[in-house]
């Protein structure tokens, strides 16, 4: 773990207006780390934070009981919240699926943020399912990294006042945000922040036909996110901008000369279309995440 | 085939507004039903559209020969265009698959709708594959049934100028017209056909706010086509409706008590979305379509 | 439609012994070809095989009504049974997938092989289900074409005594007889019939020993016909050997010069395992069949 | 973790003729427990098998470097060799997943045993590979836990010579000891230990008709452990057979009551079914495995 290269990371962030930061999120390389490496990564990033923005770890686990115990961790090393999701190896019923997420939540003081990643876990929620957890006083949100934008007004006029609805990179953060969400939890926003922000700005502002002309223009950097390895795409990112952050852990493999001239590119195609200066900052609502 | 229920329910749809018919589009039975029962149901749409709107038949085969032999059936009857798709049952190549589209546009005179639907089918049409069917003079749009809508605003950025884009029932209409979607091809149109084209008005308009408050209460209707059968589901609710269409064909079956309850809840819910009058006709782009 | 080839392929095959034909079954090319063509297809079999061993036609349809008008046709042309499969394009429940074969099995008075191929179908039989068709009269035998060889152990626990069990070219068919299965309708079986009529003989005959060497040899035909596209594999194979079938219907694709080669090389290596005298002939038991 | 009970399931294993023990296999909650709990059941393990059997525990891990520290702790604790399998996150080349075998295989000193089970990981190993990796000296043998065995005699046709090969439940052992399998490594062999010890004893004896017979009655124990959870169907037949060994882990559930008599149900069918006397045993072979 590159500490020094991890805060000078997200104090940049936080500089350019980011309105949060998710250590140990999708992006990342979380289950390559052990549980000493994660917890150091989010102390690096809680210290960085500075109180400055919410701080939400991931935290997954097999058992309750390992859930349980990586939440109060963080939450003792200052966590605002957690992104909390689950690693299926057997095949779980929805009912225990229910039972793991309801198990943490009853357990643990701080607003969770439930995580489903249908590509890459085992496990999806029902709409139903969904319906439900959103009940529990301590969960409060959302992120979903299916591809199916229809899912996500399906919960929205479910639940959604009482559930933040916040996209992954999979989904286009502007029809997300057009049909109530709230935000996005996503690598893009860890290596183009201004754009995000800008985005962001646009959306809330209702300024759609402008939002619809950045967000047409800023989706190559998720296509880059789709068509390459995710922890490895963000980590020639970052090298390209001047953060030495080094190789993926192995097996995982570095991209190659071509694809990292294809990164180059799609970050200066970009390059400008952030605002002036980043100034704006929400209140009171996640933007988005850096992983590690 | 019921012949005068079927040129009633063209007519209606017109009148309400429909700016296209597509018989034989995935929405209703064509898997279920021989060549001659196809032919007859295009006859009587081209009939009963009398020239007032476009109309695309469904074509789809295995083999190349066969998917000619029924666009040109088509064209004599009267088609505008087709919508064209593949059976597959061995895995084909990508090779093999841009060969059949290609195949098909090289032997018809009609523009071409490509369809794709990777719930139902048995292939996908990688981006790289669109752009290049793209450039051939009679492939003029795509019908998507994916439920990613970041895939079509790829296809939008690489081919949009060339290629009209348009969703089916597994999209947002909202989110694909707002990214330049030119409208959509849907089961839903067929049911609420003028809710369907003020929907549509709105978002040619850029009145994006009421565009997205009437989808968000339309939305439920894309829900029962994705929880129920298809075939039933459209049936049912045209049966609601007065239009006595019959059960699906057998093995497929009905919808139960409760079902049908739903769908004329959903109904009521949005009977009165509508416009004050049906007046509102766009002009040069399709807005829907009808099955059977 | 090559009747002379596929009237000479259908004379070999019984002159060396094999125990009934199987036109229009999952090794051939029936997705893409009309039902004209397929008529004549089981036509010419029936002649060629002139009552010496069982025609048994593969009949698909996604309605009850298409199987039975396609049944009951080849029933008048003298085929001794039907290999049923279903053609799913909206996915179907248990039930109605029960509803299917059952709605055939009442209709018709031919004996039905039910045939299942979860790799390239949309619908799979459970084995509750497999054992409820075992009981109908008219339902005699399944064909599998699952790789799961425990599978049809479970069925031959359940039903053995009521249900004859068939392997297709993805099982060992030394395994599936040593289970107690009837014996395998497979590709495989066309195009190198001696030395599937010797494994049979002696697998029958319980000289495990003998077999086991036999099938270890002989399994190399088989992964070819997993490896490339299964028309294309039977059409070279045949060729190779004499028969003048040509390609596959467009857009499939012929195999290329090194995918020859090695059917070339395959058919050398296994052409001395077959019997001295092609004289042996089960009774009362299909051993394998031929497609086109 | 009960290592009474562990410790007393170990010996009598051992006493009933078991040729070999491999906790932390699939068959068990692995993904459910931290390190330090698995640590300490390979030594339990070790213990109770005091240089009787040998012990090849399973090590999992998604980076390279977590899976050599697992290996060389257990290569500590006295382990005979090591069951090797992946955690995929993230999808995985086929070269990194030959990078992350052949990067464990050079580090340690153990004979390696390759797991994959495409059933519950998210990766599968090509025949290719397989071939490939079969020729790294610590690279021993192949547990396959698919359900397809002609796989397997390809894999032995091809490399046979270099490899064992051992079943999972979800192949039929009788079928791959025919095929010239060494053996299984699989939940049932932990619980109706002389049962497959003498199915064992009759697939090395060549009597494959015995074997055939007594083959069919044992597979509804591997019946139960496709239908019902792994982990809770284990510990159910284990506290039948009088070892407290406790429910799963939550969020696993514990079998309901109809489940557990079914279970008892089929170990009553086989209780009968071993030899008079658990006097065999293989040399130099491992026959299964106990999980935990």
């Amino acid at each position: 773990v590159k500490e020094a290269v991890l805060g000078d990371l997200c104090n940049d962030l936080i500089a350019k207006g980011i309105n949060g930061l998710t250590p140990l999120g999708s992006t990342g390389e979380f289950p390559y780390l052990n549980q000493g490496q994660r917890d150091r990564i989010v102390e690096v990033t809680v210290e960085a934070a500075g109180n400055r923005v919410p701080v939400i770890p991931g935290v997954s686990a097999a058992a309750v009981a390992g859930a349980i115990t990586q939440a109060k961790t963080y939450q003792l090393m200052g966590a605002t919240g957690i992104l909390l999701t689950l690693d299926v190896y057997f095949p779980l019923s929805e009912l225990q699926i229910e039972a793991y997420f309801r198990g943490v939540a009853d357990a643990i003081e701080l607003p969770i943020i439930i995580y489903t990643n249908p590509t890459f876990q085992k496990f999806s929620l029902s709409i139903d399912l969904i319906e439900r957890l959103s009940k529990h006083p301590n969960i409060v949100a959302l992120k979903d990294a299916s591809t199916n934008t229809g899912r996500l007004l399906s919960v929205l006029n479910r639940c959604g006042d009482r559930l933040d609805v916040f996209a992954a990179s999979s989904h286009i953060p502007l029809s997300v945000m057009m049909i109530g969400g709230k935000g996005w939890l996503a690598g893009p926003a860890c290596i183009i922040p201004s754009q995000s922000v800008e985005l962001y700005r646009l959306c809330v502002a209702g300024e759609w036909s402008k939002a619809k002309d950045l967000q047409c223009r800023l989706w190559e950097v998720n296509e880059i996110f789709e068509r390459y390895s995710l922890a490895a795409c963000i980590k020639a990112a970052l090298e390209e901008q001047g953060y030495p952050v080094g190789d993926p852990v192995f097996p995982l493999a570095p991209l190659g000369g071509d694809e990292r001239s294809r990164i180059r590119e799609v970050l200066n195609d970009v390059a400008t279309l952030g605002p002036k200066e980043p100034s704006f900052r929400a209140r009171g609502r996640l933007l988005s995440a850096s992983g590690e």
